[in-house]
């Protein structure tokens, strides 16, 4: 089982705490981006996961792959150049207080990429899974594109799944430029993942019934956008996460797959917060490691959405979650009972 | 807009977390003091804001004032010397453990200040607002009522509005003593502020059909409560804010006004604390903001309850949010969703 | 009123806030174990407490005996010598993600103990109750068990009340084994203390209509439960926790007593948990206490659950509570307002 | 006294203590830039200084300006707009093992800032004295040397006197360019600061004598250099900064100032390094302070080398030292005892 | 072998590492104070040590006292009550730039208690020792001097020898007071402890041939200031501690011994500074200790000058070394080497 | 360039800063170990390192698994299993106070280790060299002895080239085992590394002219030494590490190679301190580097001393530095200067 995932790799600088910005001076500084999420879970159960990006030469970059690799994460595509790597600063929110985020990410090195930087062939021979996400083409709308094309022709000629979380970012560009580049990357789409917003945001589908800045969601709502985003592009699965956002300390996470014309919903958690960054991607690695383990519908949804709940209990980016944890999580037990 | 805020600045110590005082040996050491933190409220949403004290010649009281200087807070009018500054240690309350305030401000330079430090007719040049509370006379029952008289009396002739908040204290002085001394101080007021306990440890007024120490309050009674104040010292406008404290974590949060013979009712905030101290303050300056801004009664209660809401999610007693960020919560979306 | 406790102390080392073990190279570094704090909890309240235990002569077990002595705690009847001290690295659980136990005590000097470390004589001297926990005995099953009877036969001969929590560890030992040894030091013991679990895990005894799993309790199951304890063992009083585990966040926590035939039950606590290790020990040190104050059953019960609801709000092992902050708990007023 | 310093200001992230880049997740995060560095030491000694910059409008930037305004620097001049702001890594040396910066400055809003972002008219009304350093044109060596030819043709017109420190990075350009620009700008320089290394990577005028990476300064050498420079550009003030580095701990630190045709060579330092970075821009500080507090040449070489001594004992890259302090250094007391 | 000291203990509050005071919004919180830090020094080589004070009820007294307690020190004699316990800030000095002390010590609870406040009879029962410094009678040179004349008297009658430790606090007193009472208590002294600036600041008597701002001591200047001493008060034994401070990093330490009309001159240390505060009290221990553990003159003073040599490398008042750790060093290795 | 190596991973936990232990209640948690550390230094430096231990399977050990193939080494010949990972807790030194060390290794999985658990025909296929040292035979003695000739008469059947560090501990054996058996290893090793003690400790080969803890070594003496080591077990080559130890905070450091019958001496370093751990394993890495790098006698001596004077400017055990710094320092700038 092998996954490659392409995006970028930024710094992430966060203050302790609930602090605001620079209220004491440090950050603690790790690393994350929605594709090393997700590879970074995958490796975490047991998956051979690869994943390419391009970095800067420079002491920040070569911690960033250290991470990753003591992860488990394979990171020899990776290619080295460019002037800067992508830092994003992030404020935890609290209560009422939303979190924020301030990019600082243009001219990273992936960003200002050509496709002579990465040799698909190589990269994906031997890969039964790809995996990309619209924060990539955003980051460049010019070359990023075509880059992206190189890829999924090379997987679909080699018979690599692909898949894509939609993830729209509205700090990098707007709804209609989303629209039309990811629409021509969805044909090369085995399963699409978005959030309650993004199938609205990049595609103008709406899901009827809901209300998502009252943290008030409706399934029914969202099995016709699921529907409807399978038959547009035509593709097989289509997986929706369903967070209810009560405050920024407590939401309600679940989530709908739409496969072969037949709608499933998942058990919905009531979830308190430790960090919640990284939660949409640790959906997309369990729905990935699930559906390359041969599970059914119903179990590959559950198993995505125990391990994106488990990776909110979690601080930073990444998910450090075991396979272990997850299926016990799976299995009913959520009361967080010591074991010793 | 220029506001004048009189009052004590105290250095603030306090342990890390849920710890219980010095259970690590160390401290976060900040500063507050609920004067200076409607100095800073007013300051962050863009007002001029005009802080007065004095502190002693040292670099504990250099560091406060760089810090209010820093937040943009006019510290011109401070009057240096005197033997000390006051500090308070306080703990962070966890469940049914309640917070814990250990004072240390006895012999401090403004509890030892006299009229000469403060030379009034200057300090209000220009100003529109007046802002006291019914610590500073605790602080040194000699001296202090004849300074904010003189204070009080200027205000007056230059036709400066004045806010008082009872802020009673009952570690700095008893009921008796204080329903004395702020009575003499009553006929100044213009806005009346309060919390749900203070009317009645102050002036004996007490709310029927509540009961605070069981986080169950009664809006009727409050409105009751605040027409006697009202009439009893000819205060065109009063406000309460309304705390039920579920536990010190989680606590609903409200307000009432009582205005030209009318009560109104806010929204009421399911608040999960980060920290509560300066809650009350934060209330204060959102009403002086929204005064001197002109909004409605009900406009200028649903910002100042927005805005000290707010406040809880902040560490420290300085409430740092922007002007943005009240409105966009009076706005409804308290759904504490990241912006990215 | 003086109390003895004799078990093992460990090295605790947990990560900070709610960060997995080694996400960040540091550890908090403090001590702890199920009878140090029950003595500690008891110094606390204001009891003559004595802690026996043995720790190897190096710096580490020093700095342990430090905080014991600093807390009040007489340690004088400590053994030294041996290999090591035994550890236990922690990782707080948070939302539906358990919390987690790492045990590196084998070995310790506890573990190796013969009978001639300890003169029961001399220690019991002069004490009034002498308190020991089922982890002493799983520590080393061919030696503990006789050293404990030993201590128990002195205590026996010198009118010196017993009680003893039955702390089940299912990584120390099995349930058979348990059962045989325990059942053999039941005879001597005047209160029986134990949670939700331990009567089934120790003994067979399971109470019907429950499911700890599920957070669901039902009094009634354990009433029975404590009247076939009381009766199987000839203990006048037995004592049983009752944790419902919404998540590593939010328990409930209660507790019931039988005694003299006849079932009291306790207020019940909604508990927002900052650290929940320590939580049965420090019921056992408030229903020590709360009996040698000569308090009555339902008093002592609910003596017993205010300092332990208190507990899950303090970091660490130990209970950093007062006598003051606990009767202030049983006379109601849970709603963790800030004093000042 | 009105000092203006133009330039740009990073925030700047080290690891704690001697630790090498991300050997911990965190950074110390603070703020600096060599003209900044400058104005912050004026304010310090009482002088009234002015910073000017461009900054993004994000909350990291407000940070920064936070913090100047607290160290009591006049920031109304900094213009803001442009996508992000300078970063800077630097890592603590030790030792043989030097210290290490990792830039990530480019595309900061100063190195893409225009003519038009600054009124130089405006600026420098009633200012005394403007200063600027050689990184500034290196940030983007099109539109830098405009933007302060048009301030410095500005100054000579209101009569303010000019500095300008070298300070070459060849991390931002190299020496051919540098020495064509900047030779451009020296003949509006009133006073130039260099270091030992700067007047040869700039202008290629090298001292005898002197092997800076062995640690060995030749004075004469330098008096040589200092009347090359006055000479070739018509520089009345020259001032060199000697530092012997023996180790990344240790150094000797001294100058040596030509004025009028004449040498003058200040005391010499063994200095313990806490934080050297900024220590040249001290060293210029004290230099403008001195000469504006119209000091002979010998004092006010004097002062500034105390000055700039001093700075190395203080982490971060602004100078927290107050005037007596340096005062106090200048009068001949070394021997670091506490007053007490 | 029984000790007790007499004296003000404090919250001493520090900046992390070398920053200065408020860099960081936190303090390392500790405890200290001359008379304490020579109990705890006692109580480390394993006499018994009894220290005797008054602090305030509240949270910070306990836990300074919790901390000695744990450290070994006897706490049974101090006395609570009053307004507020003292508070010290320091700030570590670098290089050449001094280290910072802010006392916030007016008003506590010692400086304004009364005789009634301690039974010397009760407490100087056992006891073989008592030590005071000057200090103590410059708190409150009104009341102190009679509560240690009372002291002295019945020390004198049981039989107890006496140390003090002439400690001249500038920030405190005058030299003309100090004299005056200081030799008051002097005619009850066996041995009198000075540093190099004591005699003079206190007494007048100036060591001929040094000069302490230039770290330049003359061995036999301080001998003379040692007879004079003696024969002046009738005092037994004079010690005299030789700091020359190269720097606050690197000082050379040293001390002479009076006896008998004999000097005695220690062996030097050239000392790296991790923390200077309470040398002179680990010098004084050690002096106490050695005399009652019947040591020669030059065994006592060699001992006293390694235990406070080590003292400079240990962070906070306290001397946290042990027995052992000093007499491996008076046997000569000051190498460093690890043990392992 | 492929290097195995052998031996123990240890937690390592140490206060921070110059701390003493549990001052504070915190540790840095970092993983070292002699053969760990070398295996680092070389993948630093490039080369193919694989590291062979025993582990317990738990999420400590993961960690240290973790952060070694984040670092580049091979782990997949760790063996899982056994009880307990050895932990050492270390205390820096400072000034004259010696750095600490308290073992707790006993019983840890490679202490247990059988022959069975490793594969050395499979862990050595494709290397040119097998690393060990001293401490893994005196784990125990009775197993490791045997499990080592395994390995070394694997690595002489391959033609594995052999370097052991004689590294001798004297808390893990006496000086009579340990000589019995390295004797019985040495026919094996091309390569033997020793300190300035090692030979002595270990074999009773005393180097004439030195005194150790006086920090005075005399190159001579410790030639005949290496002769005598090199004539006595038939080894081609022997290094020898000589320290000078000031104190703890100053060493020289330097080395001497003995080879072919002839001696060369390395330049000598003065080192301040950041941690001297690790520092000989930094030495024999670097010399293993040259080695097979094909270094004459001389540059690979002084690579080796250049590598490990730069280990003791790095915190934790492993030499987080890379080639080009070595090979700068090599060159002769250790003048510390910032590069920027």
């Amino acid at each position: 089982m092998k996954v490659v995932t392409y995006g970028e790799l930024m710094l992430r600088l966060a203050p302790k705490g609930y602090l605001r910005f620079l209220q004491q001076p440090e950050f603690e500084a790790t690393f994350g981006g929605g594709e090393a999420n997700v590879a970074v879970s995958l490796a975490n159960f047991g998956a051979q996961a690869a994943y390419v990006t391009k970095l800067p030469k420079n002491d920040i970059a070569d911690a960033a792959l250290r991470e990753l690799k003591g992860l488990g994460v394979d990171v020899d595509g990776v290619a080295r150049g460019g002037e800067r790597m992508g830092i994003y600063f992030v404020e935890k929110g609290a209560s009422m207080r939303p979190g924020k985020v301030v990019y600082d990410r243009a001219h990273s090195a992936i960003a200002e990429a050509t496709a002579a930087d990465f040799d698909w062939e190589r990269i994906l021979d031997g890969a039964d899974w790809f995996h990309f996400t619209g924060i990539t083409p955003a980051l460049n709308k010019d070359v990023q594109p075509d880059i992206l094309l190189g890829a999924l022709e090379c997987a679909r000629r080699r018979g690599v799944k692909v898949s894509c979380d939609l993830n729209f970012r509205k700090k990098l560009w707007d709804s209609a430029t989303a629209g039309k580049v990811m629409a021509k990357l969805m044909p090369y789409v085995d399963v699409l993942i978005a959030n309650e917003e993004d199938a609205y945001d990049v595609f103008g589908i709406k899901a009827a019934g809901s209300d998502v800045n009252a943290g008030k969601l409706d399934g029914k709502g969202y099995e016709d956008v699921a529907r409807q985003l399978s038959q547009k592009f035509g593709i097989k699965t289509v997986a929706i996460t369903l967070r209810e956002s009560i405050s920024a300390n407590d939401n309600n996470w679940g989530a709908m797959l739409y496969e072969d014309g037949k709608a499933y919903f998942s058990k919905r958690y009531a979830v308190r917060i430790v960090d919640r960054v990284g939660g949409g991607d640790s959906f997309g690695a369990g729905l990935i490691y699930a559906t390359l383990s041969g599970m059914d519908a119903q179990s590959k949804l559950e198993f995505a959405v125990a391990a994106s709940a488990l990776k909110h209990t979690v601080e930073g980016d990444y998910n450090r979650v075991t396979l272990d944890e997850v299926k016990a999580l799976t299995k009913g037990n959520a009361s967080g009972r010591v074991q010793r």
